[in-house]
């Protein structure tokens, strides 16, 4: 079993996916952000009254998510059709969960879309929050469903 | 206490930073991404041979802190004067273990850059791997070490 | 009647586009950049001799276009297939009168490609003649024709 | 009198500020979005609980405003040390008012990026408010103050 | 004969591509850099123990290519469906011949995508070779292959 | 000698220069393009009439030097203080000779920003021209004037 990112003498390339069907596909990511339970009361009392923590991150992933091949260096650009994020917090994290799902109709899954999407909005979380609590801490970060193209439906366990 | 980034209505913005000093400033993050045992085979057998997934991910991390000001949304734009990625197989994880030291002479602290180049770090090697192993997942994603601003030395526990 | 950017619980997000028919979709976009007389005479003498502040702008401005999903959070990135600027003196207003055509096959329409090109071109306007006229003002800045979607032909009155 | 971006022979260049002094800069830019009476009033209606237009834009003129450099092909690259934007709803237009200021430390002013803050804001309201509104008006967009360089104080009439 | 980035007034626009056919593309590029001897031995050496200059030089091509139409005014954004680059150390330059491929299944070429690949890959070598050889030369920058639009084949003599 | 872009296990990283002291720095790179005379002919006479391939090549060079840092992996991001090209067709060549000077007032000289700069204009060149001659070679482009830092003055022979 071997790396579909290097070829025969080991160098990295872009795989080609020329040849590959253009399908609708969809991933789903996750990941969490654990903090002191003061921080999240100051992050979800705010979003009624202090500044919306959350919705910037929600933002954040948003973006993030379209900068997928900017940023990792052997993805293929992809056209994405649709990106949403779940900010929820969870006291007996305690913290804020994450969930980003995108879609797109093209020749490569967007698992590293959902990835990209959970990890720009959990460090987003941080940035806003890091004056009150520099312990958080950002883990559980996987993808829970990939669908869509020849390897078939892949849930996480 | 209340968080620095929204204004006394409660709207978000750039803090403003522009009367603090200018000094030199250091921060260290970290985090892991645990994979099956035959995959961390893989990725330590390859750097000798088939690929160097760990060299990929360095070099991903490193340009990852330079678009941190792109990707988070209030981070201010700062001339980074020095970033360095360790990244260790541990067969215990079993996983990799990706550590980011980033400096800058500036006027706000770089943890954000650190956490990001991890982020990016840990998002490649999934990317190279997950052709392999799709239940890979990134956790314990942290600052470890933050000096050389007004708020003193930082240092996890 | 609701916004579409934003789901049933208020939450933003890009719309998705999945389901929508790849058709032949062209928007068009117009503003204007008003100024002294005494500027507007300096740009147009200078198209011949001194420097080319129309060709540069409508170079901005194409370059904008490429750039709209990057700007504008939950816009969709699309492949333009076409993108013409037309910049045309009128001493009558006086200044720059801007007009951007974009064009794509794809699922979603190219106005807000339009409206950045021309955002850009006039903002470059400013950028180059700022030396001799700050009071240079843009406006008259909307979408003039859209057309190849499932919502049909829109021209503006 | 000439225009600063061309050399003598007529050719575009980033004009040299290699000696010009390191001071404190700040820019102010406004601009409004016009709209039909029933748009303004779900933007608004919608702050409270159908999704935050203002917010999304308020951070895309955020992020805008970083993007300067890259947008307008003369201006130099510039460390950012503070954005805040104002969206304000004004019943009487009918239509956002919207209003950014922008400091730094460096050698040239940051007008550019005050008006690329208000640019993109007023784009991400019209993206926003598109599928209710098609006619909306980008206009009314000039510096309103610019201060700290070598030519002085500016203030709009 | 006349270039077709021109309309019939002179002024630059994006081709409209609109009506070219959807089809599978490819093109390759190559080019060069000459340097002393000794540097090639560290280089080549280095590929073993000291550093991978030709690893790094590698991926920054691959991710040169997916931002050329960031980079050449009037490109077109494309889905690039695969990139390859070899860089191979030729003694009797000396220096490293590098040699780009790039797919697509789209509505225009990738030759430019090509070219900036190895532009990148060539300027990368320079970059971490320069602190021993100032002297290296960068040429023989050309396109050898392109197939797959309407205007047939081309290969260079 | 070693390359200093790795540390003493081979790993790549972004050379600490925290160190190094701010001081004025200039570099200036070369390259030229060569085509058949007729593309000259085309070229030059467009200047005047048909379309500016010169002018558009211009700025995407100085616009590509402010990209210097996202393409090249370990570069540093520097606040630039000056770009200027020069395009010089040449009937000897026959073609176009290409020359970049860059400032800053930073830790790290601007070598790689001036051949980023003659690199993205030539490749400009390239893309305009292509569609009546696809034989253009690109060549000559190395470092001719690199002054200002602790290296002291070097000018190529």
């Amino acid at each position: 079993m071997s790396l579909t990112h290097f070829d025969k003498k080991g160098d990295a390339h872009m795989v080609d996916v020329s040849d590959k069907a253009v399908t609708a596909r969809i991933a789903r990511a996750e990941n969490y952000i654990r903090m002191a339970p003061e921080t999240l009361e100051i992050i979800t009392e705010g979003r009624a009254k202090k500044g919306d923590v959350l919705g910037v991150a929600r933002l954040a992933g948003i973006m993030g998510a379209k900068r997928t091949s900017d940023l990792i260096p052997l993805c293929h650009p992809l056209p994405i059709t649709s990106v949403a994020l779940e900010l929820t917090p969870d006291p007996d994290l305690p913290g804020i969960r994450i969930s980003a799902t995108v879609k797109t109709t093209g020749q490569t899954g967007v698992e590293m879309e959902a990835l990209t999407a959970v990890s720009v909005a959990a460090l987003t979380v941080y940035d806003m929050s890091k004056a009150v609590d520099k312990d958080m801490e950002i883990g559980g970060q996987r993808v829970v469903l990939k669908d869509g193209g020849k390897s078939g439906r892949y849930e996480a366990q």
